[in-house]
C-alpha cells in the first residue's frame, strides 16, 4: 500500500531563498523597528496611470476567456513594441504568459526531457531552480566571479559544463542578480557555443530597459540562430505591473512554439484585465524610461558610492536592471541578515537583504556576499546604508 | 551532439481536443456562416457589475506583486464563502492559484512523482491529461457510461485500477463533461477507497454552484480523510471570470500546504486586478447564484427536451454544471463535427460541437458521443438544435 506523501519533487522544490526571512522582518516590524527593504524586485516606481486607466476605463461585460496565446490586438502592439528596441518578430511567434515565470517553465517543459541538463551562469535568478524542479531537470552552474563583475565566464568553462544532456543555455540579460549588463560581444561568444552544440538560448530580457553603461544586445539580434533563442520576457518591471502577472514567450521556432502553445492552451488563457493594461503601456511616450532609468541610474550611483566606502566593501557597478551584488567582511551571509533583522538596529531601524547563497547553484559559494535591489528612493537608500554601515562594525561575525 | 528538437513531453503533450476544431469554424464565419458555439464552457452569462466594478474603482499606485499564496484579505473571505457551502477551512489552507488550471498542476507536482498514477473516471476533462504530462504522471482511466448517466463506476472498477504506483483520484463534481452530479452515496465510496489505500482524493468542484437535482456533497465535507482531500477551485464559471485566472488550492494536511506554497513561491503570486474580483464577488447577494441557475436549468431542460426529441439520440438529464453529453446516431463524432462546419449549413446557421472522443483516456471510446456546453440563450439553444437535427438527417456518416 502506498504511504499518502507528498512527492519526491515536492521535497526537493525550493523554498524561495528571497522570502524565507520574512517571518524576522515581520518581528522586527512588531517590536517597531522600521526595515527598509533591499531584499525583493519590487519597484517602488508607480505604474504609469495611463496603463491603470486602461483596465479601470474598460467597459466589457465579460470577463472571458482569451486566446490561449493572448489576445491578437495585444501581440500586434508587442510586435511595434519589439521593433522599437530592434526585435523583429510576428505576432504568430508571441504567447502571452502568466508572468515571466510561465514563459520560463514553458520553455523547459517544451525544449527539455526529464534528465536533461541547462547551463546557467551563477549566480543566477533563484525561482530558475523551482522550474527545472518543476520540469525534472538539471541545473549545471558555471560560476561568474565578483572580481570581474560578473561577466560571463569564459567559452572553456561552458565546453567543460556540456554533455550529452546538455540542451539550452539560460542568460538573464541584464542580470538578475547580479545587474551586468552582457556585451555584444559576450552574446557573440554564446551564439557560438549554441551554433556549436545545437542548445537553445534561453534569454531572460526582464530588465532590457534599465540599462546604465553601453546598449542592450538581445538575443533575439542574433544572427543564424533563430531557431535556438527563445526569449522570455515580463512587463512586470519594464511598466511597474508585477502584480499583473503578464510575460511572453517568443519564439521564432515553428516546431517550439507549436509545442509550447499545447502548454498555453492546457492551462485555457492568460489573464485578461492585465493583457489590456500590457496593451496600453506601448502607448507610453517614448521618453517614459528615460525617466525611470535616471531614477534607477541615480540610486545606483549612490548605493554602489555608499558600498564602496564601506572599509573591506566591494560592490562591482552594474551596468543595467537594479540589483547589485556587494561582498561583505562577514562570516555568513545568512546568519548576517538574520540578524539584521534579529539582533540589530540603528535609530530604530535595519535592512532587509537577500543572502547572495540562495542564488548559486553550487554549495558553499556567496557567503560573504548578498544582493540589494534598489527599488527605494535615495532618502530610503541612505538610511538603509547607515544602517549596513553601523551593522558591519557591530556585527559579531565580522570577518575580512 | 544534442539535436536541436522539442522534448518527448512536448511531443506527448495533447493538442486542446476542444479548440482543434477553430479553423473551421472560422472558415465557416468568413463564408458568412452563423456559428452557434456550444463547444466550450465560456458561458455568455455576464460577470456581475459589481466584481467588475471593484476592478475598475481600485485606486492603488502600483501593480504590485501579492503574496504568493494570494491576498490575505481575500484569502479571509473566502473561509465566508466557504462556511456558506458547508466546509470549515482557514485563511492558512488556501493558495490562490492562477485558475483552477494552476491548483491542478500544483496538485499533481507535489503529490505525485514522474511515473506515478491518478486514476479518473472517463469521460473526463480533457486538460487533466496535459497537466498529467507536465507533471510526467500517468492517468489511468476507468470508464463511466451514458447509459447510467455516467455514475460513478463501481468500486471493483477502482479497485481493478489501483497499482502500486497509484497515489490519487480526480473527481469533477459536478462533472465536465458530462454535468453528472456525485451524490453523498458516491462520495462516500470514494472515502473508502481513498482511505484504503492511501490515496489522495483531488475534487474539482468549479461547478459547485449549478446543480438542479440534489444538493452538492463536497469532497471537503468528507469525514476522517482531511488530510487526503485537495479541493482544487475556481472562480471562472462561478461568477462568470474566465479570463481572471482566480483559482484555489486548498488542502487540510499542513505538509502538503508546505509543498504547494513553495511551487506557488517559484511563480511569484497569482494575478492582483482578478483578486480584487474574486474577493469583491464573495459579497454578492445570495440570491445571485438563483438566478443564475435558474437560467442554465431552463437552458438544460430544453437541451435535453430537444436532443431526446431527435430519432435515435440520447441525452441522460444531467443533475449540474453547464455540460450534456448526447449519443447521436453518427459514425465518427470527430468527422461529424468537423463536417458541421465545413460541409453544412441550415438557414446560414451551424453549430459547433465537441467530440467526446477528446474526453476518453480509452481510445476508442466515445465514438458517437458529443459534449454541448449550454453556454447560450434559450433562442440560440433552439436554433442550434434546429441546425443539429437537419444535419443529422442528412449527415453522409448517418449510423444508428
Amino acid at each position: 500500500m502506498t504511504q499518502l506523501t507528498i512527492s519526491q519533487r515536492g521535497h526537493n522544490m525550493p523554498a524561495s531563498p528571497i522570502r524565507k526571512l520574512v517571518p524576522y522582518a515581520e518581528a522586527a516590524k512588531k517590536r517597531g523597528i522600521q526595515v527598509y527593504h533591499l531584499n525583493i524586485g519590487q519597484p517602488d516606481i508607480e505604474t504609469p496611470k495611463m496603463v491603470l486607466d486602461a483596465v479601470r476605463n474598460s467597459d466589457f461585460k465579460i470577463l472571458e476567456y482569451s486566446h490561449s496565446a493572448g489576445n491578437e490586438s495585444y501581440r500586434k502592439k508587442l510586435v511595434q513594441y519589439y521593433q522599437k528596441v530592434g526585435i523583429d518578430i510576428t505576432p504568430n511567434q508571441i504567447i502571452i504568459t502568466t508572468g515571466g515565470s510561465e514563459a520560463i517553465l514553458f520553455g523547459f517543459m517544451a525544449c527539455l526531457d526529464p534528465g536533461d541538463e541547462v547551463i546557467i551562469p551563477e549566480p543566477f535568478y533563484a525561482n530558475y531552480n523551482g522550474f527545472a524542479v518543476s520540469a525534472g531537470i538539471k541545473v549545471v552552474p558555471i560560476t561568474s566571479y565578483i572580481e570581474n563583475g560578473f561577466a560571463l565566464p569564459p567559452i572553456a568553462d561552458f565546453e567543460k559544463a556540456i554533455t550529452p544532456r546538455t540542451k539550452a543555455i539560460v542568460i538573464c540579460n541584464p542580470n538578475n542578480p547580479t545587474g551586468y549588463l552582457y556585451s555584444q560581444d559576450e552574446m557573440e561568444t554564446l551564439r557560438q557555443i549554441i551554433l556549436k552544440h545545437n542548445l537553445y538560448l534561453f534569454a531572460d530580457e526582464a530588465y532590457r530597459e534599465f540599462c546604465y553603461e553601453g546598449t542592450h544586445f538581445s538575443a533575439m539580434q542574433l544572427a543564424g540562430v533563430e531557431d535556438n533563442v527563445v526569449l522570455m520576457d515580463t512587463i512586470s518591471k519594464r511598466y511597474s505591473c508585477c502584480g499583473g502577472r503578464i510575460g511572453a514567450f517568443i519564439t521564432r521556432n515553428k516546431d517550439l512554439y507549436n509545442a509550447a502553445m499545447k502548454f498555453a492552451q492546457a492551462r485555457l488563457s492568460p489573464p485578461s484585465f492585465a493583457q489590456i493594461a500590457g496593451e496600453a503601456a506601448i502607448d507610453l511616450p517614448d521618453d517614459y524610461f528615460n525617466i525611470t532609468k535616471a531614477e534607477y541610474k541615480s540610486r545606483r550611483d549612490l548605493i554602489v558610492k555608499r558600498l564602496n566606502a564601506m572599509p573591506n566593501v566591494f560592490c562591482p557597478n552594474p551596468g543595467g536592471a537594479f540589483y547589485a551584488i556587494a561582498k561583505l567582511p562577514i562570516d555568513d551571509a545568512d546568519s548576517f541578515c538574520q540578524w539584521l533583522l534579529e539582533s540589530f538596529e540603528y535609530n530604530k531601524q535595519t535592512v532587509m537583504l537577500a543572502p547572495a547563497t540562495g542564488f548559486y547553484g553550487t554549495s558553499g559559494l556567496g557567503k560573504q556576499e548578498v544582493r540589494l535591489a534598489y527599488v527605494l528612493n535615495l532618502s530610503a537608500i541612505n538610511s538603509a546604508m547607515d544602517c549596513l554601515e553601523k551593522a558591519l562594525q557591530v556585527y559579531p561575525g565580522r570577518k575580512v
